[in-house]
């Protein structure tokens, strides 16, 4: 797993607080989110100067992030990256960010040693991430701190900071940048959807699938980190969740938090589920089975029915559809109109039998799970069957160095761990890979 | 928005017409499609001398569009780009483009100064495209036009025209050609199919997602425009206006236009509609109510009803999903389970809420619209709410930018328009933004 | 139709075998793979001395490969391409790489006659692409081959792989490499799974259609063939032939195979089949009819009916829907509602019928062809239009260019085509075009 060089290779959640607002004490939220702890805190917290911030307010809240960080910094638990203005079509707003950047790294004002890095909204073609890279090239030699130390995370907002990403590669390396300070590509699709003109009858955003692939994909040929953006209704928690498993399934694990519900949301989906649970399609949709006991899973409703009507002989219902099935019929009937999802217990069994198999010698295994399906009051054993090679090992390994991941750089979030998935499985899940 | 050296940011409908066909008057169809006026008249008209021109007409089709563009080019209230013959792979067919080019731009001949550019087929990787480039700027500097000053359109039909989207940002711009003078990225899925090779049991055309995503985002990247390929089945208009929606969604939002009724179609559907529309979810389809008043839509159908079961306490059926809610919760459902579209005058109207609230200092402000919904008889109150920032602003103007830019370049529809929004309502949408 | 360095422009499987089991024999698998033929012999056959093959077993693999290819290789109607192990990220393995291609390569050993080309699998960015092919080129210069006439086909399985494949064009026919030597684009997406850190909760593969798209796209801008990886649920061919489907409207015709009865598929399903199906949309799924007769299509199922209400007027059931309609409407709703899979007779008579039109002078010719579907007991006759131009018969061709290629390219399989379509049928395909 290749680290970045904030010494990280996952980010989870990625959480923007406003640096000034209107009141009495307009650091307030700033200092809220500072305290943040535990499971609510982010692996990256991002102090947000820009369009969280009314511009009117932005000098005011450059020093609320310097007295707050320099507060509260050294026992905040995830990284800090303070977002500034820019704007690949202003070099005015490229000059408040570049301002911006020097008073925050001010070893005198005393936040800096608790940045982590900075993010860059607004981005355009490579030549344009290069004058913020520059920007922080001066900086760095301004207070004697190392060329590089200082990450940089742009925001993918506009076609040409995408078409940019798969030019990465060219241009990363070379001696008249430090682009090797990159840490997190991150998605911005409001900026993006009227960047592309695109529009939808009811103001809806655009699915933007390519635009998520893409950021993922260059994030995995540069080393960096992909984080999608903003899921701006916030009450729809089902809609968060459902997203992220769309991200995952693209590589991109991490995601813009704007509450601290949705940060603890973005932290714990990630990783495996205490418990393995079982599906069944009726009709199209996926319905969850009820866990009453280890391995047994029961459905009780109206739309699915199992009956023995002879010996060896069943009658299956699923929704709209009935099968007369023999036992090896409906064995392999039910494999596939069932889905299992796998707990950190059965990714943890599966990498150590491989792990002791390949140590005896073996390139591939056969792994069995087996469980008890209960559909309409009859018990019938589905055994699910998959062959492991290095390859197949190597793609399950990520929810695991995830988790490795988070409980090393993340103390502060052990004991959630160990509650959850008991000390004995941690501790096994710490020791594989 | 930035503009095209036409001078135009949108183009929401590109016309193609044969040349010259079989019969006494081969110029037919040109004279006809010369003379089309307001919402039937493309924003660009693209006499086709390429493949809706039988090879052996060519020449004369050459000499058709001098006739028929210098006799009616000045009263033709779109743009003019008649489409030549080229291909990457054929320098003879090359060589006939340059040629014809040459004699359509000819001042004697009348037609160039109502002719605004060319589309150029089946370009193959960026040095291909320059060779067009150069071929113009060749006629240019022969007749004494502006370097640059004729516009160019590529037709993107090939992997390879494909892939070179991705690197104009690296080419255009340079002394060594006038790339500048690009203006549409037009889609040709017919040819791209048979470019990469693809299939489909029924002959339907794939979907090509992926190339109509990184068509417009070139198009973005570059300040270009970008146009969908033919919809082939001119009898299904559900369809081409479905594939309209679809291609909005990506930023794309001018489509290829084969008959006047597509025009028409092309020219009316990325402008709002003149009344907002509410959709309810039911069993998977979407089912739109009807408007019976201002801000009333009633369903009285047998999918959906709803009952007051007691006080504060409702029966909502959902096509084969029911469910007893509380007064709030109905509400949340009612939220979830339906959709609306704006109107016209919504967009208007958030837009200068947006505008004096950012005069009087604020960054962002709850917008609330109230609708009441009349299911199975029973009225109930639905308020969506969304919060604006600049961002959201920024987005939501597309729609509204376009009717501005149409509301100029067209002074031919601007009965049209007035007849269908009224004219106070064109009047405040032509003063925001 | 642009050849590769090989002489195919088509590839429609791609079939691994192991080079050394464990057991008396290692090389078992090799030597029993290497004697299949006609339907059942894949038209790329690749000794896999990678993943497949334990890595304690891959000098040993390396010796099993030259004795068995030069004992059957003369006779293997396929070509042959063995898989050697290659790492963008280890040196060690990109060494031993080398070292067994030079071995391979001995002409003394005597296999080297009748390998085509080496599987470098794990590639990075182009560079890393260059490292193989240079050592492909001593390895040429060494053994007094021609340069550049060893194929050479990575395995993209990495986002720097896919996005170098954006890139090839810049690179391929430079004087500093030979890779005009690439012939296959094959996706790996276990591995690739893996490098963009992707996953799903029941741990199936995530779809990738970006990676099959862009790795499609690539082969049909620099004149190599797209193969999409293994599917691995072996027992699934319901699943293997809908994944063909999916890929070859997206232009990726071919696919790996690890079963001989996978070979068989992937074989079979890119040819247009025998007879032509017709299918009805009920409720959103298609349905197929049963053929009864030449163009007679049958259903009499309980989920479509058509009655005769009153003269020309009738009344038609699909699933949940009831339409009555006229004689007219019908014949619409029809078109709509059914879908028609043309078979090889098809696309050879709608191929002489537009071949000779063009011969008369015509550009575009409406092609029909009319159907009797007996719906519920009731006939009635549909007929199909459509357009046909020099696009659509360039685009329709692919399935008949590659019935060509396959007649002439694989002797062995001439017998099975002519048992499959008839002589007369064969040889009026391989006549037209």
């Amino acid at each position: 797993m290749a680290e970045t060089n904030t010494g990280r290779s996952f980010v989870r959640s990625f959480f923007t607080t406003p640096t000034a607002v209107e009141g009495d004490d307009t650091a307030k939220m700033l200092r809220k989110a500072a305290q943040l702890d535990g499971i609510e805190a982010p692996d990256v917290w991002v102090p947000d100067n820009e369009d969280a911030t009314a511009p009117s307010m932005r000098d005011e809240g450059v020093q609320n992030i310097i007295d707050v960080v320099s507060e509260y910094g050294a026992d905040f638990p995830g990284q800090i990256h303070p977002r500034v203005v820019w704007h690949r079509d202003d070099p005015a707003a490229r000059h408040q960010g570049f301002e911006h950047m020097m008073q925050l790294a001010d070893p005198d004002a005393g936040a800096i040693e608790h940045i982590d890095g900075f993010v860059i909204p607004e981005v355009g073609d490579l030549d344009d991430w290069k004058k913020a890279d520059e920007f922080l090239t001066i900086v760095e030699n301004e207070y004697g701190l190392e060329e590089g130390s200082i990450a940089m995370s742009p925001i993918i907002e506009s076609g040409r900071a995408e078409i940019a990403t798969s030019h990465l590669g060219h241009e990363k390396g070379k001696d008249s940048n430090n682009l090797e300070r990159l840490f997190l590509l991150v998605d911005g699709q409001v900026d993006y959807t009227k960047d592309m003109n695109a529009m939808t009858p009811t103001g809806a955003q655009p699915d933007w699938k390519e635009l998520r692939h893409n950021t993922s994909r260059a994030a995995s040929a540069n080393d960096l980190i992909s984080i999608d953006g903003p899921f701006d209704n916030i009450r729809d928690v089902e809609g968060y969740r459902q997203r992220m498993l769309d991200n995952y399934a693209m590589g991109m694990l991490g995601i813009w938090s704007l509450t601290p519900g949705q940060v603890v949301e973005a932290n714990t989906n990630p990783l495996p589920s205490e418990v393995g649970s079982y599906f069944v399609d009726v009709d199209g949709e996926s319905v969850e089975l009820e866990r009453t006991g280890d391995g047994i899973f029961e459905y009780d409703g109206e739309d699915v029915s199992l009956d023995v009507v002879d010996d060896g002989l069943y009658q299956l219902t699923l929704g709209r559809d009935e099968f007369d099935l023999g036992e090896d019929e409906l064995h392999e009937k039910l494999l596939d109109e069932t889905e299992y999802v796998m707990s950190m217990d059965d990714y943890v069994d599966s990498m150590e039998e491989f792990e002791a198999a390949k140590e005896a010698g073996k390139g591939a295994i056969s792994l069995k799970r087996t469980a008890t399906l209960v559909l309409g009051g009859t018990e019938v054993s589905v055994t699910r069957d998959r062959m492991w090679d290095e390859a197949t090992y190597q793609a399950a390994k990520t929810p695991i160095s995830l988790f490795q991941e988070v409980y090393e750089a993340r103390p502060d979030q052990r004991a959630d761990l160990e509650e959850l998935y008991g000390a004995d499985l941690v501790e096994r899940a710490m020791q594989i890979g």
